[in-house]
């Protein structure tokens, strides 16, 4: 590309219109001149080939990505990972924000994902270590999408459960349990103070435990839960499917006694999840299988952010990701930006509730709690409830156990005395901290 | 977990009915014990708490994922990629084959992908870099699925053209020409020589280029050079979009005048490419954005093959992959093992086209068609036509001119002589490597 080729891919902030763009952000590594590699970036994401031949046109002011600012963190001796490329010459580290405009592809989230992290993301000469890191979208942008239909007050309001984090569990055993064994370890975790018993997101609609069996039994539990404690609980059901089924799974898992949904976002797809978003009558909550793939490279792939966005976006009402501590993987200011996400203020798009999880148990409540710094959480335990030495119901009870200290300001430990089943908690810890 | 936990996760795979497995081959960085980490790995993706406390069962033998073998392949300093975890010891690089049984979660794609690269598979204490590199289906698993529904004798058939690769086009300039436009000089290159037209994957239904127009128009554009070549010729639509206008996008795009159809696979959702695969009456062809997103780096994430075969399963007829070259940064032993699953024995589902692609044009056809080593592939340049310096009509003639110097062992620069639209491009690329 020329030198008149690349400033076709530059521009100020000033001179565009940028409610019809969305803005990204980007990592990259830049073999060869930095604006020229810049320039094919662009390109490549938007007009590659600006004009026919012999015609004397140029659809890059209305089409073309544009570069509105960069900068040069780093010169590099080498590609952060090795990946076959094209181009010689010094290597450059860069943060790039790009304006995209969206008349491109409009308000649909398949061919969003095509442009800002398709072929021309990830095939670009000079550029072959990317990170998508953010994405911003004008309010002309987002008016298109429905976000969630819940959101977090009102899952709040179905549960009237307000001024406190929504206590989830997860059934374990998560494979292999009938729907009639899995409903009465479900039962005893409400009645032990659970807001929401769920499915594991690897249990769905499978031979030997159909959704309509097993939203059956866990809708009268559920009733018969909510009938001894006077409080609302949620089943909530996994009805991740092939997506020509997720409506009907809807219907069914609803009708038999389910008043909450999980899908898995990445595997059914963002685009499948905001069809059952418009659909449905019931919250839904998203698990975050297969995001890892791409997402835990420091310096490549898509940053976890961008899909939390998009999973928002998307209509969820409830967002499950991986939670603080080495054992998620993750770091912890990438948590943090992650839960923070879900109730940024987006345009017309609802808050979602966050929730950081993975191995939590009554005893990493107040970490959590303090890390996200409000009561706006899902906790989700899931062997912390259901391998709880005493039982569910009292694995269920160490953590409200938990909660009640921490709102009394006193020590989990001092609480425990006076409380068996966060004193069993206390206990399994100490013992495997002496294996 | 103790020794006999661990024990519970390992088998012989003569121990196991296999029809009732998946295998699937992992690259692993495992840190401390090794078979304990392996032991957590099949563990998490699958059974995780195998019993009820208090009850004396065990979920293992119907319901665990099982290491079925395993080979240390290397001791490493560190890990390859730095990765937060929480683990401490030994860190070992290891190959590992795991029988997973797909009771736990049937025929279908979303919980596929949920068991095999979910949750468990990235999140496994002692495993922080894991890359599935394989993945095997019984024939009692494949006989669930559909397929292709066209594959290449189909589409050769609808062309008739046989015994040569599929001459494919993306028209281009890609984003910004009107409909009426687009379809003149897709009609250039069909007269030219071109099979295939098609939109770039960035193109679909937008505003200023409704599907329903462009269909029309490339439609009739298509039947006038049927008539004056005396060649069948395909216009590909792409429809990618989302999930829940994709049938309604095939229906307009077909009657219209689209005769094959485009579908970014994991933009849209590998199970909406099936639900689509399903409907469809046309040939459908895949293309490749987000899969180097997970795929490039050499030892974490997932291996493009697994997205090539898991495409085949889903129902497409045609996959477009990235091809030969260092422009398209993948190593050539990868592309070659992509060509090569489109064709594999695969029980009852049908071979599917695979497309190599990217900046291809008369000069590099004779390289990717020696690589892939016969005729069944599918050619797709997009400015080595459309860029032609004489013009689509031009840049498709000098496609089949290449073509017919192969077809005659001729080399290209003797047989360019005599063909003006092939000697262009040799002009062409002589004067860029004089720039």
């Amino acid at each position: 590309m020329n030198a008149e080729g690349v400033k076709g891919f530059f521009a100020s902030r000033e001179s565009l219109d940028m409610e019809q763009y969305l803005v990204l952000d980007y990592y990259l590594e830049c073999v060869g001149d930095i604006e020229t590699a810049l320039a094919h970036f662009c390109s490549e994401q938007s007009t590659a080939q600006w004009k026919r031949v012999g015609v004397d046109e140029d659809f890059r002011p209305v089409h073309a990505a544009k570069v509105i600012d960069y900068e040069v963190t780093e010169e590099l001796e080498q590609l952060s990972y090795p990946v076959k490329h094209s181009e010689t010459g010094k290597i450059h580290a860069c943060r790039v924000t790009i304006a995209h405009p969206h008349c491109n592809f409009g308000p649909k989230i398949p061919n969003l994902l095509t442009a800002v992290c398709g072929e021309g993301t990830y095939f670009t000469p000079g550029v072959p270590v990317v990170k998508l890191m953010d994405i911003h979208f004008p309010d002309t942008y987002l008016a298109d999408f429905e976000g969630p239909k819940f959101g977090i007050d009102g899952l709040r309001d179905i549960l009237n459960a307000h001024g406190r984090p929504i206590f989830f569990g997860v059934v374990k055993p998560n494979i292999g349990l009938s729907p009639e064994e899995f409903s009465e370890i479900a039962y005893q975790s409400w009645l032990g103070g659970l807001d929401i018993a769920k499915d594991d997101e690897m249990l769905a609609d499978v031979t030997w435990s159909s959704i309509e069996e097993r939203a059956g039994y866990l809708g009268k539990a559920r009733r018969k839960a909510e009938a001894e404690t006077g409080e609302p609980k949620i089943y909530l059901a996994n009805i991740t499917d092939e997506v020509d089924s997720l409506i009907e799974k809807h219907d069914v898992a609803v009708r038999n006694g389910a008043n909450a949904l999980l899908i898995n976002a990445l595997p059914v797809g963002l685009s499948a999840v905001r069809m059952l978003s418009n659909y449905t009558q019931v919250p839904l909550i998203g698990h975050f299988p297969f995001i890892a793939s791409f997402s835990r490279m420091e310096k490549y792939g898509i940053h976890s952010k961008v899909m939390t966005k998009l999973q928002r976006l998307a209509g969820l009402d409830v967002v499950i990701m991986p939670g603080f501590g080495d054992r998620m993987m993750t770091p912890e200011e990438e948590v943090i930006e992650n839960v923070l996400e879900c109730t940024k203020p987006m345009g017309r798009i609802k808050p979602c509730l966050p929730v950081p999880g993975g191995s939590d148990s009554a005893l990493t409540l107040e970490t959590v709690y303090n890390k996200v710094g409000n009561v706006d959480f899902g906790f989700v335990p899931g062997r912390g409830v259901f391998g709880h030495p005493m039982g569910p119901k009292a694995g269920a009870k160490s953590i409200r156990q938990a909660w009640e200290a921490i709102e009394q300001g006193i020590s989990i430990e001092t609480y425990a005395e006076t409380h068996p089943e966060l004193q069993a908690m206390v206990d399994q810890s100490a013992l495997k901290k002496q294996d």
